[in-house]
């Protein structure tokens, strides 16, 4: 593993560590499923953590905690706000897609062994943080790289990583205890699995198809579809 | 190159792939100056936003959308609303911390030979995004991910990503003809460079240390520093 503060900085990468990296990011799948119980051991969990901790941020603010959940209290507690919550989000949809909402599992909650919930303290190193004075809301843009380093370095080790999004932030914030000024951005669910998919879960089931990456690249300026 | 949807799926990363990523998670940086004046070959610049468009997202809704600019005239632009905000945002800071301010570096609007803009648009693929019914922000969180995903994709093509942040988002919207509708969240400077820092510049000019990482993890709450 590379000192995270090494000195010596190589500015290549060779063919075949840029290959893992791409791999990485094309493999790297949002898991709610099929994780297995084996615990994820510290050591690994921490290098995870690092990762995370090693993303930028604006101002080099750091605005991120890691609160990770093993309890099963815990847990059980944060399952109860996804069934309320998602009891709410279900209403919206109609016809073939209500049956197969009602079809998809979106959590991983009480199966996989570590919860995450990553925070972003809006007051950390502030009241003044350097580049944030034009656009407060990067200090959770800067929480969710850091999020996705995490995502990353999980796939590598083998380790499905899903983000339940569907839970009430002021409830979470309460059965974690977070203070009220800072926002419990992310809840996580972290655990080896026996497969990742081939595509994501979306993906294959036909809820939205990928859109064509040409359909999503301006030219100068937005509406603009070719180059020069 | 993993093809992007290959039907085979490795589950394991070997130690060599796995170093390279945590290599490009700890040597990435933002990125504001020695930019190279060398073109980046679109096919490079397309395998960073295809990176980008392979993050996960809320719903699968895929918020995001990539204006490049390489317009020397829209460059300009841009950076004439950098310097405005810039007056404003230095203005906050006072003693050494406004005599470092006025030496740093912030951006490399008009060195850097592509500029990009990552959009996010709250209604594609809505109104019903599934996910994004209790945390109406996971649209933005969605788009940083893809943003970290194109960092890292670029670190190791040995190009250099800076975030502008330092921009009044209405006035920038303007500039590039962005819908009223659609958030102009990051604004990168993209470019070959010569070096890379061996650690963030705010580090290493003493502006912030690095928190330990420990000072950030928490256990099962808020405030918990051990383990079980």
């Amino acid at each position: 593993m590379i000192e995270p503060e090494s000195a010596s900085i190589p500015l290549e990468f060779d063919e075949a560590e840029k290959k893992a990296l791409y791999k990485a990011i094309y493999l790297r799948r949002d898991v709610r499923e099929r994780f297995l119980s084996t615990p994820i051991p510290d050591p690994v969990l921490r290098k995870l953590l690092d990762a995370a901790h090693h993303a930028g941020s604006v101002g080099f603010m750091q605005p991120w905690s890691f609160v990770v959940i093993r309890s099963e209290e815990v847990k059980s507690r944060v399952k109860g706000l996804f069934e309320q919550a998602n009891r709410e989000a279900a209403q919206v949809f109609e016809g073939t897609r209500k049956d197969l909402y009602s079809r998809l599992k979106l959590e991983g909650i009480l199966e996989s062994p570590v919860n995450l919930c990553v925070t972003c303290d809006p007051t950390r190193n502030g009241p003044h943080v350097l580049g944030r004075h034009t656009v407060p809301e990067t200090d959770a843009y800067s929480t969710c790289c850091a999020i996705q380093n995490l995502w990353l370095a999980a796939r590598v080790e083998g380790i499905g990583v899903g983000w339940v999004s569907i839970l009430d932030p002021v409830s979470l914030r309460q059965v974690l205890e977070v203070p009220q000024h800072v926002i419990p951005l992310a809840y996580l669910c972290l655990g080896y699995v026996d497969q990742f998919l081939p595509q994501p879960q979306l993906e294959m089931v036909g809820w939205l198809p990928r859109a064509a990456l040409d359909d999503v690249i301006f030219y100068d300026h937005w509406g603009k579809r070719n180059a020069g």
